[in-house]
């Protein structure tokens, strides 16, 4: 295979033939804490594209814009190139993780409204939490697609939510990547144990890249029942 | 005299027979790096006493309402009694102190637009950044209020700093406290060189408490020099 035109943390991007579309490549590559620890998790490449997939198609659906077109292979997804806004956009139902930290709560207290964090996407500056004026004086958005970001992120979290709470699943958190295609902004990146939290309804117990972070075993079982429960498969 | 009402790292807080008013004693107590760094600047009680006093006067010229009623001694101010909202606002016009570390930009650069920043005021946390999304789940202030604090912060920014180009200081940035005082948001807290950065305008020398953050020396002339230059003085 050919170089890839960006190489990732967790995936490749490679161009294809057509201008307007990339093969995004996932790997079993796991970092967490900005870089510092390192290492990879069996199969978590098949996993997320599968668990990645199928979220897209939910979310076309619902009427969601997204850049997935289709799946090529068992780690291979096409998509449409996108210009990617440099904000991941998280969001949050439950406290947990660095909000946790931030604002003092305990994990697993929910939070009385949904939280909407903005990000700069800079590895250098470790993803720092950033408002609408930075972006503004950055000049990393504009206010519409700020808007837009955030209408499509609560959006996505109310589909995501009451689908996965059928599946006995609790999505605690979850961040988002977003980019400019044709002049239209669209979700992008991916959807999967990797960029969201997700804990079992009854237990409690954690299903996703924390288990990755904080050393609690079982890594690719939990993505494996993520992808069993969300599929059926 | 009495036991202050409450202690806090600059200035101690009494009650008055009027229910509605407090007396504010300004130390010279100087703590930087939340509370890491601790000492005393000579004579900055009286002098951020009597630079705040200028401010809030200039203010009230201009329509800012805030709690300052009149300064009582050298080192006293009457003030309205505020109920503190637990965010702090930071205003910037240039990159420094934090912002330059979050964004990347080397001290001193122009922001091309006004950065507004809001902190939750807890010491115990380190006054993390928060949005208004923070904000409203954590039921720290209201939507309105929230508006009104940035309405309010911008206009003074402008005052401020139209004021303080005349004497040839440029304002980089500063924080700001809230409260409420029967049903309506005052300015409330101080305007100081512990509170804002001021930078000679010509030079670029620093007449703030970064001389004493980053020991740059001859921090109680700064404050001097700063009083001197605002009132002629
Ligand atoms: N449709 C797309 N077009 C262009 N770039 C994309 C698209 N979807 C995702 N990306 C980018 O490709 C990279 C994906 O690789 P990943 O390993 O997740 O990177 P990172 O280390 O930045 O998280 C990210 O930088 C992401 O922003
Ligand atoms: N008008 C007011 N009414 C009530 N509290 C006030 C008023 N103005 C300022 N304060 C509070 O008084 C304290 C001032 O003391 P300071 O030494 O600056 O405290 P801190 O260590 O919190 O910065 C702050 O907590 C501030 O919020
Ligand atoms: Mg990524
Ligand atoms: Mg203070």
């Amino acid at each position: 295979m050919t170089k890839p035109m960006y190489e990732g943390k967790a995936k490749q991007v490679f161009a294809t033939e057509n201008p307007d579309e990339l093969l995004v490549y996932f790997k079993d590559d796991a970092t967490a804490f900005n870089g510092e620890k390192r290492g990879t998790i069996g199969n978590k490449g098949v996993l997320n594209n599968k668990i990645s997939t199928f979220f897209f198609n939910l979310l076309s659906e619902k009427g969601i814009p997204h850049h997935f077109i289709k799946m090529l292979s068992e780690r291979e997804m096409l998509v449409k190139k996108l210009d990617i806004l440099p904000v991941e956009v998280v969001v949050r139902n439950i406290a947990a993780g660095s909000l946790a930290k931030r604002i003092g709560w305990e994990e697993g207290r929910k939070l009385p409204s949904t939280v909407i964090e903005l990000y700069y996407k800079d590895d250098n500056l470790g993803d720092p939490l950033i408002n609408n004026y930075h972006i503004k004086a950055l000049g990393l958005a504009s206010p519409e697609q700020v808007e837009t970001l955030e209408a499509y992120a609560l959006k996505i979290n109310e589909i995501l939510s009451a689908f996965l709470k059928d599946k006995k699943l609790e999505l605690i958190d979850f961040k988002l990547e977003f980019g400019v295609h044709k002049g239209e902004v669209l979700l992008g990146d991916e959807i999967s144990p990797d960029t969201c939290r997700f804990w079992d309804s009854e237990t409690g117990q954690k299903l996703d890249k924390d288990r990755f972070r904080r050393d609690l075993g079982n890594v690719e079982e939990a993505y494996q029942e993520v992808l069993r429960r969300i599929t059926g498969q």
